[in-house]
This record gives C-alpha cells, structure tokens and sequence, in this order.
C-alpha cells in the first residue's frame, strides 16, 4: 500500500503541453537552474512535474509547504533510537543525494527559514549545508528544484523575497485552450465530448467573474469533478452545483450569479 | 467503556434526507472525491456523517478541528518506547490505512499546515506523504475524506484558501423543512407531536432575528434540549428559557425578544 | 492532606437555592445534557456545583481555565516512565471514565482546542476521542458536564463561539435577594444579623456605581470578607474599606464615591 | 552559602508601621483571606512582609513575578530521573503543604494561567489542585497567600481581572510620613539624621515632579543608597545625582530640573 | 558526495576585482576586523567571499540567516547521546576554533540574539563566550567575520542596530561595469561575447525600472541564467522572458514594459 | 584556546578615566549597591567593566542581553545526564556562587522575566532564588551587578520599568574629551598623534550630523578601525569611507554630507 517516496511514476502521466515548457524545463534540469513554476490552482502544475519526472527518468519527492513547514522538515532532525540519537534525513535532503526531483507546491507559504535553506542549492555551489551535522551535502547529478508559485494571491505580507525569486527561472502557465481543456476533462472523467465542451464554455463564462469578486476562477480539477459526478448519474445540471458553484464562493449575490450561468449553459 | 476509533455504527444512525446528498455524497466516495458539507452549527451535518458511514459500511474516524491541531496530530507521531522511538500513525493515517471515513469538522478552525497535508489526498494522487518517515501512504479502497464548515460565521481572517476549496464538492446544508424538524424533535426526545411542532414554530420566529443581531440562530440540537427538559416535567416555556434562549445570547435586548416569542408561542 | 480529585464533598455544602436551578440541573444530568452557569464573580455559582454534587451523590472534578490550558492538560498525556512511556489520564479523562461531575470554571478564558475537545461530549455521542492513543471513551453513567461563563466582561475577542454555545443549557445566576444574602453573608462569617443587613445595604448601593465605571460590582464573597474581619475586632468602617473598597478600583474618584457611600452607610 | 528557601528570617527584620497594616495583615492570616498590598516601587511592601513572617513565625517564600512564568514554575513539574520521571513541587505548593506565606511580588506581571492557579486556594475551599499527578493539597494550616501590585503603573492591556482581584483584602501602601522616612534612611545607611532628613526634603521636591512627566518618583530605597555613598565620602551632592536622579530619567529637560532641585537642597 | 564544511575551495574561484576590496579586506582580515559586504542580490558578494577564503588560505563557514536562525544554531548545543548528553559545536563556534572565515549571509534577517553573540567576536576580545557550556572560546589566529547586507530593501522593522553596525568595516559592493559584467556572462555560460554584452545592455536597460516600481533590479545572475539556456539552443528572446523577465515581477504593467525592452534589444 | 568564563584580567585593561566613575564604582562595590553604565555605542563601557573587575580583583562574567535570553539562560537548567538529570548553573549563578562581578551587557534588549530575576540580588537581600531548585544563593562577598544601557535609542516599546531602574545607582557615560580621545586611538591602533588628533576632529563633525538623521553617531571604535587600516597602508581617506562612513548609513544624502566631511577633513 506503500512506496518510497522517491520512486518515479511507472508509466507516463497524462499531460498537454500548451507551449514550449517541456523544452526550457529539460534545459534547465541540463544546465542545473532551479525552476519556478507560475499559475492559478488546479491548472496542472503539479501533473506537469510528474509528467517531466517520468520524462527525465528521476525519482519525485513533492512537498507541500505551509506556515509551519520548517527548515528541519526539509532537512532532516535527530531522532532519540536505542542508546543516543541518530540522524535522519528530510526529504529535501533525500532528494539532493539521490538526484531527484524536488518539488515545493506553493512555496509561497513556507516560512522564511524554509526558503533560505534552497539558496545554496540554487547558484553554482549547489550544495545543502547540514548545520545540525556540520556535513555538507553536493547535490548527486539529476538533482532538480522546482517550485509553485500562484500569483494570482494578492497577499500584501507574504511574498518571494526578490533574492529569492532571482535563483529561478521561470514557466507561466495558465488555463489550456478551450480545445484542449475539453480534452482533458474528457479524458479524465470519461464524460463525451460534447459535454465536455459545454463544461469548458460554462469555465470560460465564470473565469470571467474573476473582476466581480470571485477570490478565484474555476480550474479543470472541478470540471473533471463535475464531469465524474455526471458520469455517474447524477444530473449536469446539479453536479455543476455541487462540484463547480458551491466550491468557489459562500456569498449569496455571487452564488447566484453562477447559477445563473449554470442555467444558461444547460438549458 | 472503550471502543476503537474506527468501528462503524452498529446500527442506522436516525436520519431524515432532505434532497439528493445521500446519492451525491455515494457517487463522490465512489469516485474517489473528497466532500465538503457546508451549512449552520446543529442542522445535521456529523448525523449525516454517521448515516452514511454506516450506509457505505465504512469505520469512521471524526477530528474536531482547532487552532492548535497540528499536522503531527493528524498523522503520527515518534514516541519514545522502550529503547529507542516507535511510529504511531495519527487518526487520518489510519483512516488512509484503513479505508475508512475521515470525517474533519469544522476544518476552517485548523491551521493551514493541517489543511495543506489533506491536499495529495484529494486529488489524482489520493497519496499521504509521511515526511518523517520517508513513507507514501496510498489510500486504501474505501477511503473517503469529508470536511465540514459553517459559512455563516463572519470571519475576515480564517477561511479556507481558495486551492483548498477546489478539492471538495460541496453540499450545502440547511434547516429541515418544518414537518420534517418537528418529526426529528419528536423521535429524538420522545415528546408529543404537537409540542414538537410548536417548538420548531418558536425556531422558526426566532431564525427571523438574525438580522436584528443574533450571531447565530438555534438549531434543531436546541429543540430537542428543550424537549428533553420538557419530557421530564420541567415547564415547557421554562424549558425554552434555559435551553434554547439563554445559550444564543447575553445581550438583555435580544434576550428579551427572544423571550417574547418564546412567551407568544406557548401562551 | 491531599484527597484524591475525584471525592464528593464529605457532608451538603451549605447552599440557599433562588429559583428552580436544582430541579433544571438535576433533569439536565438526569437527560446527559450539559450545563452552562451565566453570571458575575462570586456569586456562588462555584459552591452551587459543590452542591449538586452532593445532592447527586457524585464526585466533582474542577478545572480553573485559562489562557494556556492546552487539550493535552484536559485529557492526557504521555509520560516517560522506566523504559518507554505511559500514558497518564487528565482530569476531564478521569471524569468521563469514572462518571463525575467535570467543572470547568470561567471557560470563555480556555483556548479554542480546550474547549473543542468538549463537542463530542455534549452531543447524543457522549464521547472523548483519545487521538494520542486512539482510544474512543464512552462517557460513564453519572458523567455531567458543566461549565461557568462570566457575560458581564465586555471582551471583544473572546467570547464562545455559537457552535459551543448552542451545546449547554444554560443556568443563569445573579446575586441572592438581600434577605437572602444577609443570611449567607451571617452564617460564613458569625456576623451577627444587623451588621450583615447593613453589610448588604452598601453592597446595594455600590453595585448601583456599575455604570459610573466600576469594571465589576462587589461579591457576596467580598462582603464575607468584611465581615470576617470584623467579627476578629477589626472596625467595620476599616473592615469595609480594606476587603470591600480597595480591592474593587485603584481610581481616586471611584474610590472617594465608594468611601462616601461606607461613611453613609455605617455613620 | 545557601539556605533552604523556606526559612523564617531569624531576626525581626526592621519595620516602622504606619497604620493598622499589621493589625489588619494578622487577621487576615487568621481567617484565611488572602490580602493584596497595593503601592509604589521601593515603599516597603517586601520588608512588610518579611516583618509579618517573622512575627508570625511562618517561613516565607517569595516569587518575582514576570511575563514568562508559567503555572508550572509555581506548581512543580515532572523531571527526568533515574528511570522514569519524578515529581518535583515547585514554590507554591511547597507554601501549600508547608503552611508558609507565599507572596507574589508583581503579581500582575504574570500570566493569567499563573494568577488562576491561584483562585482555589484564596476561597473557602483553600485547595491546590495539581492537574499532572490528580492531587488535591489542601493548604496546611498557617498558609498564607499575599501578592503585590503597584497601580501607578499605567497599564493599559495589562490588569488583574476583577474575579482575581475580589479574591483579596488589600493593604493601601504609600511612602513613610517625612520624619519617619528620615528615620529609615539614617537607620539604614549610618548617615546623620539632618543630612537624611535633607535627602527627604529632596525626594518631597522630586515627587512634585511626576505631574511634569517623571514615570515613576523616587523611592526611599533611592535615598538610602545615596545615604550609603555618602558614608563612604562621596560628596552628597555627586551622591544624589549618581543615586537618584539619573536612574530616573534620561530625558535632558527632567534630569535639569531634577539637578536644579538637588543644588537648591544642598546649598 | 559531502566534505566537511570547512575546506577552503580547491582552486581560485573566478572573480574580477572592481575595486581596492581585495587590499581592503585582506588588511580588516589581518587586523582582525569583522567585515561587512553591503550590496544588492546576485553582484557576487558570495563569490567574492570565497575568492578571499582561497586568497587567503583559510576555511569558509556560510550560514545563510533567517528569521528563525537562532543563537544555538551558531554556537552548538548538548544532543542526547548514549548515556546524557554531548555537547555540538555549531558552524560559528567551529570557525572560531580553526580560525576559519565565517561568512553571514543576509545577516539583517537574523534574530537580534544571533546577531548579538556576534558582539564579543568583533571588538577587542574577540572571544565566544559559550554560557551552556561555560566555556570562552577565543578566536583562533586566521578567524574572521564576514556579514553581508542588501541595502536595498525598505524594511522599516528590519534594520541592524547601530551597536551593531559599528562594529564592521562596510565594502559597498554594486553590479560590475559593463564590460566586465559581459566578461562575466559570457565566462560563466560559454554565450559568445556579442551576445554577452546584448544581455548587459538589457539588463542595464531593466535596471533602469527600478524608479517604476520593480522591487529589485536583475543581476548578473539572471544574465548567466538566460545565457546558459541560449547556449542550450532556446530561443534567446524566449530565455530572457523565462529567465529574466518572469521572475523580476509579476505585475501585468510591469512585464510589459519589460517584454518591450526584451523586444527592442534583440529585434 | 579557551578559559574559564570567571578568571580575571592577566594585566590592567587600558582605561583613561574621565571623571569619579572610579571611585563611585568602587564605593557601590563596597557597600553592595547594583551600577548601571548609561552611554552611547562604543564609549568605554565595556572597557571600563574589565578595568573595574582589574582593580578590584575579581572575576567578570559578561553577558550579552537580547531578546531571547531567558531567565533559564541566565540561572541554569537541568541537563539529562548519565540516569537522570543534573543542575548546571548558569553565567549568573556562578558569579553570584563565587563572588564575580557580572555584567549584563545592554540589558534593556532581555525579556521582563530575565530582568525580573535580578531584583533580589540588588536589595538588601541580595540573594538569587533558584525556583526549579528550591535553593536560595545568597550572593558571595565581592558579587557586584553591572549593567549597561543606551539611552539614545528612541525605543517606546522597550524600556526598563522604573521598578527595575531604581534598584541602580546610574554613572553616565559619554565620548571622552577630544585630547583623551585622539591619545586612545593612538594607543590602540599604533597611528602618529598628528592624524588621530584629525580622525577625532573628523569625529566631532560628523557627530553634529546625529540632528540631521544619523541614527548613531560614530563611536571612538570606528576611528580606531580606519587608524589600524591607515597604519596598514589603506589611504587614511578610503579607511574612513569603508571604517567610518559607511557602517554609519545607507541613506545617499547622508553618506554624501559625511563624504564631504571626511574631504575637508583630510584636504
């Protein structure tokens, strides 16, 4: 039930290239530049690395950061085992002497200490100093930073500090093409075309509330949502309800709104 | 006196459906999607839980959520044992095991760093990284993760972000239809039908006051107290007093409306 | 000279009932509801439970809440013990396995975690989830939960939420009527009877001061205090002014108007 | 070097009374009731109380409160030994079980859950509950609690709460009368009375200032230390400027007209 | 695949001198002065740091500062071991023993009591005192301090103090001239030189943005980053977009005008 | 390479005394009173400590004070060793245990609870309550407390209670008059009278600038750095600019006026 975190994914994950990401991507990894990668939730960033990964033929370890992420749960802590303590390491650690990938999903919440640690790491030295053990760790070939960043945020007190930013190179990514979109959900949920095309258009009608107090758009991850529910059974109409409206806002007016559209995209 | 956290219902959780949630709730766990209930304090929300745990045959594994829950809490943590330090899987660890029902509620009282952990387990992945052990948990057949949220509190500075939302479908909540309240008063406390009724009456009178500065409005959970005080011969406006209009407020003026209703409605 | 936490008082603690507060709590231990006590310092809400636990023939565990009182305080902890640990019940643990009565005094000043690992016990589960061990206790018969509240504070930022609220009925307490108080107010001090009604008369008037900026009105305890002193020769005026006056403001105005009000009272 | 921190002081510690201070602390000790000694810095409360040990014969433990002392430095806490953990009381309980008088100088500097601690042992039940180990020390006969607390600091966010505060008697404290400030200072430093009588005409002058800004006035404890440097040839002008006015203030306009008074005094 | 932290670099790093800062540093290094680099992010104040270490012969200990640095994390701390504890040196107090070069990164991003165990290390004494061991550790012949600083950030609550300040001799370090930044770029990413000096008039161009509300100004950093991926056959418009460009900013307005510049300098 | 924190300087640390600080310290030794150093940046204070403990003969333990030093810090703390756990006494403890001079180094930086802990050494009783033992050290003959304190930072928020600065007797401090000045740095750093007495004159202009926003004025410690730069051959100018101007400031305008000073300075 389960398997290290460092093996790469057996067979090829699903994903649509929309530009020339895969390319600079695989260059970066050559030339050993850190990437960031840019763009709302759920328009498939973290596929995205999983499909580079398989690509590449490197392990993934993917960390999701947070608040309370700290520098010791990238790095590694002492553990108290048997008579005295022993080291073990964090999975950034893990990843820097395997030569995998090391992906840290919206790195934007880690604290600051979190953040420091990739510094090293992402100029020439491409090294991970080991301050608990006084090791200092050089990154194995293969080794790879990527990071996720969703600009899209306005967060006054949290941000990149330019330092920071300045270590990446970095990929825009957005919401695929309407075609394309259309695919994806098709593929993932088994839905028929058609509908499929009617969920995008209803995607593209509500991404457009955006200036009108949606805190964020829809993303494909709840057209697929939808698209299984109906699948299902459950009616289209309804499951856009649950899967797609009620998700994205608690505000009466804008509720409404969405419902609205909902309505008019399924008559 | 103790039973194991995860043993399911031993025999149908009471539960009067109020439109299409059974069958919504049944294909997302099907599909493997997590869910969101959305709705006031009181209305039903961990019952339904509890029905459908039991529906589904599913244990079913409930964490109240709170400021201080930490990731840690959730899933695991080393303790010292003997010589040396042993791994001991935190509740949604197991429930991931297991294949169980995990059950958040009230999940916007959680620090993000909680949140974020349930993330890789709500898309494609339905995976629990374990950083401190290096391990990769694949959820189980059967595993479902459901959280609960009350959109009626106003609060500026805790909600949930906008990339966790978009991993729930959502259920919205509400009160039940007066019959169907009065029946649920009724089987709850073993008071007369129209007592049951005339106290979901009061409710429906004192719901009205929210926009006149009640922070929130009673619940079915207040009714039923009512009704058991009742039950055991306490005055019936009495029992109205201590148990539905003392506990919704302090301030004296809407203590005292309140108090006028409850006298307009058993005269 | 220590007793164990859990012993019920050895003979009825003296106690002068004002309305139907023994019948209510008595059918609400009677029905498994927990109880919620509203009203100000020192008015005998502390000595009421002491009461009740008497009367209802069960032991009482009281718990002083404040700002650091942490889930692991209530329930338990593990500690280290020969080789490895062992777990250690708290006292709310304590109560609910052995069927006592669990008073938490001034709840509002416990941290939002302390107060959420009380929900699953006032609901029909009546349970406290051990998470640390995963162990699931069933609340024993006897089991009664009650909590005191102070609603005279104006604290902005800290109230109960609606969600806990909504789970107690609710008792609420004011000062006894005078002829009532002068009794107490005789029978804890040995005061004879003129002096505890002249005692009672300043409290009146000095309670009267509340809106001009007294921050909370003097206690039956603080005039027990006076009384005390007096009866061991201390002069009443002085009495009053050392246990009644000084403790309630450090303002000079306040103190002058409270000065005024012992000179008028004891000429 | 060390003595136990329980002993009585062996010689009457010297003390001049300015009221019923005594009277009143006696019987308060008698019946109880805990007492609250309000006043400036450097009055004399801490002698006070040393002085009231001593004629009670109770050994006295004292604790400086501050921001950071939690209810475990007070209650005792659970330390590694051996194998396994040992229980160790802190200062407060070891005043508990030992029937000394505990006092709290700064009372107000602690945190809340240190102060509430407190509240069981300053009512009728005079117990110490010790949540950690389950036990109950109910306080040995002779225990005394007394805390301090200086009202002129402007404190805004940091105050005791009025359920704590109506829980003691309090003893108002100011300065000495003149001639027996004078007094003290002679006796305490070996100066001759007129020169200690001008260091109080002095510290008169100097007290008018706090209308003009001076956050606290001096105390007599001041005063003695520039009566010690005289003593030992330091010229008692240079003495007064080194002793009282620069730890006084650093603002150029105070500390002139501070100067301006010690010349005028000391001709 | 690790060396111990404190080897010197095998060979010269490469770095082009814009100044007398080698002369200067040399001389603060033999007078034992502590040092502080004070410049933007990515002009080479690292590399230069480690130029000087092999100039100099001595070992270098980089510590990159962060909000949650701590002064144990410098100095060391006991770490359970067998039976009790041993204690670890930190990075500072190993430089300190083998007269390494310590080298602070963004020291302003310290905690004040990291900062501040750098004080006995930077005037006279040039000791460490270590009070959990009670041991003074003086530095060893070759020791010295390196801080570095980016002025450039507004950061009202973050600023070292000037106790602190006071205790450096500051070099101002800025990006290189022109053509000795085109010397760089084209040295560190094997680009040919025309489109080596295409780069630094950009990014002269760019810097120019900084009054238009860019929060930081691209270094030659990036240059080198958008060069490498141009050698690796991307486009070199679309490198600079990545590399440049997308992590400077992720205002709309002011990626336009960047992607103007872009466009106008290679047309 | 390191000894005991508490031995005594081998041979007298230069100091030129400018007024009766000598004698006042060594009087307030004498009878047992606490000294605290009021002065700016890098004026002697230090200095004059280490000639003080010379004098007098005693060992001085210095400590840095910042905003994480803890009471625990300062006392000692317990430390598992072997079976169990030994006391370790901290840097205070041992000066008080062996009769040390201990000096706190900038005091108004520690918390409440560091500062708190040292008013029962600086009354008549002088003694240090160890809370975690129970032991009560009362301090050796030759103990003497000193701290240090800037009163030119305008701190509102971080000050020492008056409570805390009447437990002192204050010597102020200042820079020393310009001939005693310029004979220090010529001592220090081995430069020719002729341009010290010019860096001291440079100093005094530059020190007229603290009314146009130089946060702190140049202390005599920065001109010894540019001296011993000089005498190293750096041009007496460019030591300046690196050792004087620019650790003062980042600000332009300010860094050009003191720019032009040092122009005019050394024509």
């Amino acid at each position: 039930m389960a398997r290290p975190a460092t093996s790469p994914a057996p067979e090829p994950p699903y994903y649509l290239p929309s530009g020339d990401e895969i390319e600079v991507f695989a260059q970066c990894h050559a030339q050993g530049l850190a990437v960031m990668l840019k763009g709302p939730t759920g328009c498939g960033k973290t596929r995205f690395v999983e499909h580079m990964a398989w690509r590449l033929k490197r392990p993934l370890i993917t960390i999701a950061c947070h608040d309370d992420l700290s520098a010791s749960d990238l790095i590694g802590r002492f553990l108290i085992q048997g008579s005295g303590t022993a080291w073990h390491d964090g999975p950034l650690t893990r990843a820097v002497r395997e030569g995998a990938l090391c992906y840290l999903d919206e790195v934007v919440e880690a604290r600051q200490d979190t953040v420091v640690v990739l510094h090293p790491l992402t100029d020439h030295r491409r090294i991970l100093p080991i301050d608990k053990t006084g090791e200092v760790v050089e990154a194995a070939p293969g080794f790879g930073l990527i990071v996720s960043y969703n600009p899209g945020y306005q967060r006054m007190l949290k941000d990149l500090k330019p330092s920071t930013r300045q270590r990446f190179v970095a990929l825009d990514f957005g919401f695929p093409a309407p075609e394309t979109e259309a695919r994806i959900v098709a593929q993932e949920s088994g839905i028929a075309e058609p509908e499929a095309r009617a969920l995008v258009q209803l995607a593209t009608r509500l991404r457009a509330l955006q200036d009108r107090g949606l805190a964020e758009v829809p993303s494909t991850r709840l057209l697929v949502a939808a698209a299984q529910l109906a699948v299902r059974g459950v009616d289209l109409r309804r499951a856009c309800l649950h899967a797609i409206v009620a998700p994205l806002s608690d505000e009466a007016s804008l509720v409404g709104a969405m419902r609205d559209l909902v309505d008019a995209t399924f008559v």
